[in-house]
């Protein structure tokens, strides 16, 4: 039931009127906001929504399924080099009883209390279908002028990764990872570019890629994989909420032991959004990865 | 389909812990932030969904039902005296074209121009059933200290609303309603309890009754009836996307003319949240409202 987003998104972006107060907009892991009277901090707002039989199966645990929810959107707070603060829910549900419910949200809230952020408001509405859809808004704050960009990779630059990529559903990573918060705190004035892999290494480097107007050489045989994750496929099965990051050669040399495991996957080329495999052959643009 | 919202809440909000950074918390139009290093201004936030046969039919203009999910919102950044700078869009839906979606996104788009709102990010994904859901995320502004929430409404205080009330689904005004942000401005500081009617006079009467304390008398005589509308379903019926709020008596001596129409409507009266008639006696608490 795809509503082609890109095709929606492709028509709809440009249409948007820049404006001052938001140096970084739409096609970022955030946006960055200038809250009127705060100097030295920028507001970070991202909103993401989780559906059912698309970002987990009618038998997922409500309460994993929340905590996964507020996980991405953690995951999109980590790959701007920022620190999460608040979040608003929404849950629209038909066919479930208010038990389901409230077991969602106190998924999301538990995991909200682990991470520090504070629920601060959210909406429960019906729906006349049997399914359900939640969102959740984060709000964040970074250092003015400090949130790591996608569009920031240089050629020279090393392309990295953190933990381990590929078999997500079936090893119920998707459901038990761990947003890459104090990594991406780290990697904030170290890091180029940065994003979190969510729709597979591929397409989320195409992204940096094409944001930062270069070509980006992976190697595949570099690629650090989860137990029972095989090539091609976790290169674009998804769901990994890895960092993918590009930044100076040698970063690994003064990477802190207890961060999550960093793996140099590649190097940036000069060039015009294209992924070249380590041979120099381009990837093909299309299905290289799943759009969740 | 509900899904017992206010059982659900009443489970869950209790088990959220307060914060500092949080004045205002879940349970008024919106949250009230305060954002690191801003000082004298502080961040408004709410969100709201938008469902196909909840708030608005298949056969809705998408343009329309996009314009009312935003304006929905505005009104509760009106509520509490604010004026809206940002808001995120999430659609999710299933059996729509893209056409469909788009059209509903410009829809939201040129309602977010038109009333200054910048559109700094969003979500689109595809629902596993044939409805669709849409939320927005609006973020705001608030002088320091000076949002009007609901609990302040004292003994002696007169009861206005704004604009006309009921028949809102046959006239189409909850389509084409304008939030009442000048009016919420102007009573800032002057309005000592304030929410937008979108549940029914009676029900969101007796939510500010609830968190001020107090009882409210409601002389239905004095209900400024839209066409067409008639008592008592007028209370009940919801979707006014008028302000309701209890200030000192004689604001209306100083309602500046070009402001929507203003009508004295009752009183506050000592009490414990109950809304009585002018002969003193008690409106039934349920089916006084419809949740939206």
């Amino acid at each position: 039931m795809a509503i082609e987003e890109l095709k929606i998104l492709t028509a709809l972006l440009p249409e948007l009127k820049p404006d001052a107060s938001v140096p970084v907009g739409p096609g970022d892991d955030c946006a960055v906001l200038k809250f009127p009277g705060a100097s030295g901090v920028e507001l970070l707002a991202a909103v993401d929504q989780l559906a059912r039989d698309v970002h987990y199966t009618s038998d997922t645990p409500p309460e994993l399924a929340g905590a996964k929810l507020l996980k991405r959107n953690l995951s999109d707070i980590a790959a701007m080099g920022g620190a999460p603060r608040w979040a608003l829910l929404t849950v629209a549900a038909g066919g479930r009883d208010a038990e389901w419910v409230l077991r969602f949200c106190r998924g999301v809230a538990a995991c909200a209390e682990e991470y520090g952020v504070v629920l601060t408001g959210g909406d429960l509405a019906g729906l006349c279908a049997d399914t359900e859809v939640a969102t959740l808004t984060i709000l964040g704050e970074v250092p003015a002028g400090k949130a790591v960009l996608r569009s920031g990779a240089r050629p020279g630059d090393a392309v990295y990764v953190t933990g381990e990529i590929g078999n997500s559903f079936a090893s119920r990573h998707h459901l038990a990872f761990a947003p890459r918060l104090a990594e991406g705190r780290f990697l904030r004035g170290r890091a180029r570019a940065m994003l979190d892999v969510s729709d597979g290494v591929l397409l989320d480097a195409r992204r940096m890629a094409r944001a930062s107007e270069v070509d980006i050489k992976i190697d595949a045989s570099r690629i650090p994989l989860r137990a029972g994750a095989a090539l091609p496929g976790a290169l674009s099965d998804g769901e990994d909420y890895e960092l993918l990051f590009a930044a100076p050669d040698g970063l690994e040399n003064m990477w802190p032991e207890e961060l999550a495991k960093l793996t140099r996957i590649g190097e940036v080329l000069p060039g015009s959004g294209r992924i070249v495999d380590r041979d120099g052959n381009e990837y093909p643009a299309r299905r290289s990865g799943y759009e969740h």
